[in-house]
C-alpha cells in the first residue's frame, strides 16, 4: 500500500515515492538546466529550511542552484510535494516569502528533493534539520525531566558524510548543545570522509545560526540582519564568511566572526536563555502584581523608557515555539554531557520550568475568578482567539496556548478557537475557524484572549460583538484590549486581566 | 564634650552642634534673603539629596529657596559642615555639579542645617533619607537571612508629620518596599497633622523615584532624565506634576504617570531587581564559558548586535552600589510584609543571592589558578586598581571589591589599592593611593583589575610598567584589558580573565 503524507497547511495528500525509485533523473535535468551554477542542498525544508532555501535561491550576489531536502516519510514529504506544486510549506504574512518562491520558479534554480544523491553534486549544505530535547512534564506543564536525542541529526550529519564530494562547505545553522561542531558533526565527517578515501582536510564545517522569525519579517530575519559564524579551522570560517556575503546584506549588517564553533554554538543558546529568563523573571512579578492591585502592563511600559530596560518583558500567558521552549535545556545539557561539569545552568532550566507553566497559572487565574463569581468551569463554552504561539504566525509548535486549553477541556468546559492562519490544530483535537466573524458569532460564555494577532486589534466586530452580548467573561491573558476599549465594555462583562490586578 | 563628624572625603572634622542650639537665626535670615520664594526642603545630604538640593536650586523654571537638611550626628553632619564651607560632600566627575553648586552659591538660594524648624516653612519636602535593609551573610558573601528596618525612615517622616504646615506636597524620592507611601507615610502623616489639629486633606503626597547615576552624568541624571510619578490622590498627583516640570527637560523626558503610589514604588523595585537578576544569570554561563574555553566577552559582544538583546551583561566582579544590592529584597519583603502574600519574589531573592557571591566566585577563580601554578596567596603582594563599586566613581557602598579584598587578606595576602576618586576606604583597613604611577610603583605579584574607571583604559603608564615587569599574575575580573593588549603582555606575565576560558 502506498502511504501518503497530509499537508497541515491544506490538507492535501502527497504519495510517498519509495526510496528505490529515487529522484536522480530530476535532479540531474535540474543540474543541466542549471549549468555552471554552485549548488546549495539545504538539509530540512522546517520554518527555517524553506525560506532559507529561498534566499539562497534569491542570492543577493551569487547564483545558486538550490535544492532543498527533507525525508521521504509521513511527516516531511508533503513539503516535498507542495514545493513542487508550487504550494510553499508555511504560512506566511511575509509577501517577500511568496515573491522569492514566485522569483525561483521563474528562473528555474529551486528543487525540492527527498533523494541523498544531491549531496554527491553539493558545493555547500547548510544543515537546518531539527535537533529536539524530549521533555517530561506533569500536567501542569512542569517539567519533571529531559533529554537531548542527537540521533536523527547524527543521522542527517551521516548522510553527509557518506555522500558528499570533496572540497564541500557545510554550514550549520540548526541550534545545537555548545561543542556539537566540534565534538559530534567533526568526528563523523572525518569517519565517512575517511571510509570513502578522502583526507579530514576534504571537507569545510562552518557554524552560523539562524535568527529567523515566521511573520511579517520572515525574509528579512534572514537576508537583513546580523548574524554571528565562526568555523572549525581558519579556511573553513573564511569559507562561511564569503557564503554568508553572498545571501546577507553584510554592509547593512556586518556579520561578526567568533573565534571558534563552541563559541558561535554559545552564543544562539545564551541569547535564547536570557529571553527565556528574562520572560520568566516576570510570572512572580505579575502575580505580585495582582496582590497589590497595580497594573503591571502600565508600569513595565514606564520602565521600558529607558534604554537600559527597554528588553523588559510582558506578562502573558505563556512562551512556545521551537526555540525559547528547549535552548536553555540544550546549553544546560551541553555543559554537563559534552564539557562534563558537575554543574548545570539552573537558572536558565529554571526559567524553561517557569515558562512552562505559564499556561497552568494563567488557568489556575481563571479559576480562581469563575469561583469567585460563584462559577465552575464545567460546561461553559470558551472562545479562544488565537492558537499560535505568536502573534501573526501560523505556528502552534509548544503554543503555551495548548497546555491552557488543555486544562479547560479536562474540567469539562467546551472549546472552540480562532485563528487567522492556523486551519489545523494538529496537537488538539479542537477546530479551530479561519473566520473572525463566524467565531464571534457562536456561543460562548468565556471570550479568552490568547495570541497577539494584529487582525485582533482594534477589531470593529469584536468590539461590537462585545457592545452587543453581556455577562461574558472576558480574559485578556496578553495585554491586547488598551484602555479605551476596556472602559466601554466594563459594564457589562467581567474583565480579567493577567498581571493587572484585576 | 563636643562631639565632632569627619568627611570622609576631605578628613576635616566638624563639630557637631547640639539641638538646643538651633539654626533658626540662620534659616531665618536665608529666608529673608529669599523672600517670597517657594521653600523646598531636601531631606537628606547623601548621593541622591546633595545633588538633588543643587537641581532644585537651579531649577528649569521656577525660582525655589533650597535647604538641605541631615541629622547632627557623627556619621552624618560633616555634609552640612561641608555644604557651609563650600564643599560639596559627593566627589564628581560631572563638571555641571560644581557649576551648579557655585551658581547656587552666588545666588545665595541654598543652604544646609539640621535645624527642624526649617520643615514648617518648606512648600516642598524631597524625601531622600536612607531605606536600608540589614543582610545576614556568611564570610563567602552568601545571604543567610535579611530584614528591612523602617525604623529610621519612619522618624524621618515623623519629622515631617510633626512640623510641616498644611498645604505642604512632600514628594517621596526614597526607593521603598511598594505600598509604603499608602501604608506607612500616609498614617504617619494623617496622625500628626491630626493631632496638630490639621484635616488629612492639608497635605499632599507624591512618589517620584530617582535613577540618580553618580559619575560623570551626575546632573543630566535628575534633569535630563525620564521620571515617572504618582499621588495618593489626584491633587497629589497633579502637584507632584507641576513640581517635576519646574526642576526636569519634560519636554525631552516626557514624564510617565501611574495610577496610584503601589504602581510607582513597584516600578523601582523591578527596575532594579530586572537588572540585578541579569547580571545574576551570566554568573552560570560565566563559569560555562570558562569550562568550554570560550571568551564570553565577544560572544556577549556578538549578541548584542541585536536591539532585542542590548541589555545582555557582561560577566565581571560583582554588584555593587545602594541599590541593585537591596531593591529586589525591598521587594520580596513587601510582598509578604505589606501584601501578607504567602510568597516571596524568590527569583529576584536569588538574583542578589547569587551576585553577592560573585566577589567570592572571582577569589575562587584567582586561587585555583594560582594553585595550578604551584603557588599560594599566603604572601603575596596584591594590588587592587580601583575598589569604587562602579567606574568614574567614588563611592565604595557595598561595593565587591570589599568582599574580594577581604578574601584576600583572611589568605594572608598584602593587599594595596588604588583609586582615582577614593581617599578613605571606609570600610577596610586598606590604605588607597590615589596616583596611579605610585601605585603602579610598588612591588606587588598580583595585579587585579577590579573597578572600570576609564582612567585604566589605554593606560600608557599601566602598559609600560607591564611591560617592564615580568612573571605577575594580571587578573582582569572587568573585562578591561583590550585583545591587543593582552597580546603585548601574554608573555611576560600569566593573564587571568574571568568569563573568558583562560
Amino acid at each position: 500500500m502506498t502511504e501518503t503524507s497530509k499537508s497541515p497547511l491544506t490538507g492535501n495528500l502527497y504519495e510517498i515515492p519509495t526510496l528505490r525509485e529515487g529522484d536522480r533523473d530530476v535532479i540531474e535535468e535540474f543540474l543541466t538546466r542549471n549549468d555552471e551554477k554552485p549548488v546549495v542542498v539545504v538539509q530540512g525544508l522546517g520554518f527555517v529550511g524553506s525560506v532559507m532555501s529561498l534566499v539562497c535561491a534569491n542570492a543577493i550576489s551569487a547564483d545558486y542552484a538550490v535544492v532543498g531536502v527533507d525525508l521521504p516519510s509521513r511527516e516531511s514529504f508533503w513539503k516535498i510535494g507542495s514545493f513542487r506544486e508550487g504550494i510553499l510549506p508555511v504560512i506566511s504574512t511575509d509577501p517577500k516569502v511568496s515573491a522569492f518562491f514566485e522569483n525561483a520558479r521563474s528562473q528555474g534554480n529551486h528543487l525540492a528533493t527527498f533523494d541523498n544523491f544531491v549531496y554527491s553534486v553539493a558545493d555547500f549544505v547548510i544543515v537546518d534539520v531539527n535537533l529536539d530535547v524530549s521533555k517530561n512534564s506533569s500536567k501542569e506543564g512542569e517539567l519533571i525531566n529531559f533529554d537531548v536525542d542527537l540521533g536523527a541529526f547524527e543521522k542527517a550529519i551521516k548522510t553527509i558524510a557518506d555522500f558528499c564530494k570533496p572540497g564541500v562547505l557545510i554550514i550549520v545553522e540548526t541550534t545545537v548543545p555548545p561543542g556539537t561542531c566540534e565534538n559530534v558533526i567533526l568526528p563523523i565527517m572525518t569517519k565517512g570522509f575517511a571510509s570513502r578515501g578522502f583526507s579530514k582536510d576534504a571537507f569545510k564545517i562552518g557554524h552560523s545560526y539562524e535568527r529567523v522569525m515566521p511573520g511579517p519579517n520572515y525574509i528579512d530575519s534572514i537576508q537583513n540582519f546580523y548574524r554571528v559564524y565562526s568555523g572549525i579551522n581558519q579556511e573553513s570560517a573564511d569559507a562561511t564568511e564569503v557564503f554568508l556575503r553572498s545571501i546577507i546584506s553584510t554592509d547593512n549588517y556586518p556579520l561578526t566572526r567568533l573565534k571558534n564553533t563552541n563559541s558561535t554554538e554559545m552564543a544562539k543558546v545564551l541569547e535564547n536563555s536570557y529571553r527565556a529568563m528574562n520572560i520568566a523573571f516576570m510570572v512572580e512579578w505579575s502575580r505580585f502584581a495582582e496582590e497589590a492591585k497595580v497594573d503591571l502592563y502600565e508600569v513595565v511600559n514606564a520602565i521600558r523608557m529607558r534604554d537600559t530596560h527597554k528588553n523588559m518583558m510582558l506578562p502573558g500567558i505563556g512562551v512556545g515555539g521551537y526555540c525559547l521552549t528547549k535552548d536553555p535545556l540544550l546549553a544546560s545539557w551541553s555543559r554537563q554531557k559534552i564539557f562534563n561539569s558537575k554543574h548545570s545552568l539552573s537558572q536558565s532550566e529554571q526559567g524553561v520550568r517557569i515558562n512552562d507553566q505559564m499556561p497552568f497559572f494563567a488557568y489556575e487565574f481563571l479559576l480562581q475568578k469563575l469561583n469567585s463569581l460563584g462559577r465552575v468551569m464545567k460546561g461553559l463554552k470558551v472562545l479562544l482567539l488565537g492558537v499560535s504561539y505568536r502573534g501573526d504566525v501560523g505556528d502552534t509548535r509548544y503554543s503555551p496556548v495548548e497546555l491552557f486549553c488543555k486544562l479547560l477541556i479536562s474540567a469539562e468546559s467546551k472549546v472552540y478557537a480562532h485563528d487567522y492562519f492556523v486551519k489545523y490544530w494538529e496537537e488538539t483535537s479542537i477546530s479551530v475557524d479561519n473566520d473572525i466573524q463566524s467565531a464571534l458569532d457562536s456561543d460562548f460564555d468565556i471570550l479568552v484572549f490568547t495570541t497577539l494577532h494584529s487582525g485582533y486589534r482594534s477589531n470593529r466586530y469584536l468590539m461590537e460583538t462585545l457592545e452587543r452580548k453581556s455577562g461574558l467573561v472576558v480574559f485578556d491573558t496578553i495585554g491586547l484590549m488598551t484602555g479605551d476599549e476596556l472602559e466601554k465594555i466594563k459594564c457589562k462583562h467581567h474583565l480579567l486581566i493577567l498581571g493587572n490586578g484585576d
